[in-house]
């Protein structure tokens, strides 16, 4: 039987990331040609699979919700994602929470209380551009707290994500791998366009030099977060198209397992009918 | 000088809506089979209209922001313009609040109070799924408050908007014109399709019922509050198509308006590309 996109993509135990090829295009059949089409097609499925998800949760009939987690190097591309991934479905079901140096008001708080506020609603699909792992990521290159803190973190986070798994959640996180080669040429296509000066911080560069410590420690994350309830997926995004693909494919794939059936009608149809013509 | 889409649409002053067209087409050179087509290149220019306004927002350059608020009868499709015109745009640079009929934690504010929460930052498009107009509409069909409360709400109403106007925003007011046959069909359409059962409520008969109450609420609530900081606009909305693509201009029409230029670099572009190569 053919193995789904979950399971191709799916990783987990001890990995090196250098051993995965950045522009594979695992599970695609055909080129860059190929995915427009593909993706047109998923985007009408996908907007189906959506309202049916919305409708069951405006519904009170079920608590199911989805969380697409997005982590990745700069230029990775979890904004991408999120306009044409993310951005095939109705804007009205999707929550969107991007996570950035937390403030003074989120460091007062242990560091999972800003990311539950950001957790979708049953009939909702959330969006993470970045996440709960930045504090096992950054935190750990940066040394942003102590290494038993950053130890604890891992743990805290499973059972975070277990939670959410057993309230009815679907968590699909995704690590964009680029190569380093792909970054540093996203970066002078940067510079090189006045058009995207905006997205271009001369931080990316520093970050750019710690490369292998932040490898490390996204093995380390894939490692010890990549759960039965909640595993990580290695998605190749040194192709964009494949890129794009792949995460909506994964989404399409993962609500069409949830089986939601359009919700039935809690009033009497035919009374309704004789109401309605009488106006 | 042709006019603009904003001048044709606008509405102001003393209007019956009975004289107005659902089905009109104005603005629109072609049909049904023309409109898919351009909706597509309205798509691709609301695409980097809606960039420009996030990066300038994103680097703090300008407080510019647009609120796109959409008002209606049951049916006259709210939903369809979030999904298709406003569904046009990158996901993360939207806010989409939907106002319901107010909590016990709202009605103990004044009326803008939940209203003020929802609009945008600098940056963003936000699009109200209703808003503060229900406040002179159903309150004022049903007997919700005070006569003299609502006499207060609608200058209320437009010292708000002006006074976001005043801090860079823009206000886009659509009042979703359909007639009462169109909703008796689409009404009918839903109770006929399984699949929306779910979007029907029994109680859209009860408010069906004071259709001539609500429409003489919606033209008071346009003489009172079309003002020249935020007019109203009147969206034949008889034909889906046209209604999507009229959205979908407006904003683009207006977001055209602004100007906005990509923000400049704020850092040495030349030092950066070296700092670059050097990784």
């Amino acid at each position: 039987m053919a193995k789904t996109l979950d399971e191709q993509l799916a990783v987990s135990g001890k990995i090196k990331l250098a051993d995965y090829d950045s522009r594979a295009t695992t599970g695609f059949d055909g080129g860059k040609d190929d995915s427009a089409k593909s993706l047109t097609l998923l985007g009408e499925e996908l907007s189906d699979l959506q309202e049916r998800l919305y409708a069951n949760g405006d519904a009170k009939i079920s608590d199911r919700k989805v969380l697409l987690l997005l982590q990745g190097m700069d230029t990775s591309g979890k904004g991408g994602i999120i306009r044409h991934a993310a951005g095939l479905v109705d804007p009205l079901g999707l929550t969107i929470t991007s996570f950035k140096k937390p403030t003074q008001e989120e460091l007062k708080h242990d560091f999972l209380w800003r990311i539950e506020k950001g957790l979708p609603a049953p009939g909702k699909i959330g969006v993470f551009d970045r996440s709960q792992y930045e504090d096992v990521l950054i935190a750990r290159v940066r040394q942003l707290a102590e290494p038993q803190e950053i130890e604890r973190r891992y743990d805290a986070i499973n059972e975070f994500e277990k939670k959410f798994v057993e309230s009815g959640g679907v968590v699909i996180k995704c690590f964009l791998h680029i190569h380093s080669d792909d970054q540093k040429e996203r970066l002078a296509a940067r510079l090189e366009d006045p058009a995207k000066h905006w997205k271009y911080n001369p931080n990316d560069v520093n970050e750019r030099m710690l490369w292998d410590d932040y490898q490390r420690a996204y093995e380390i994350a894939i490692e010890r977060c990549s759960t039965e309830w909640a595993p990580w997926h290695l998605i190749p995004s040194g192709r964009k198209w494949y890129r794009n693909w792949a995460v909506a494919a994964l989404l399409a794939e993962k609500l069409r397992g949830l089986n939601l059936e359009w919700p039935p009608a809690n009033f009497d149809v035919d009374a309704e009918k004789a109401r309605l013509a009488n106006t």
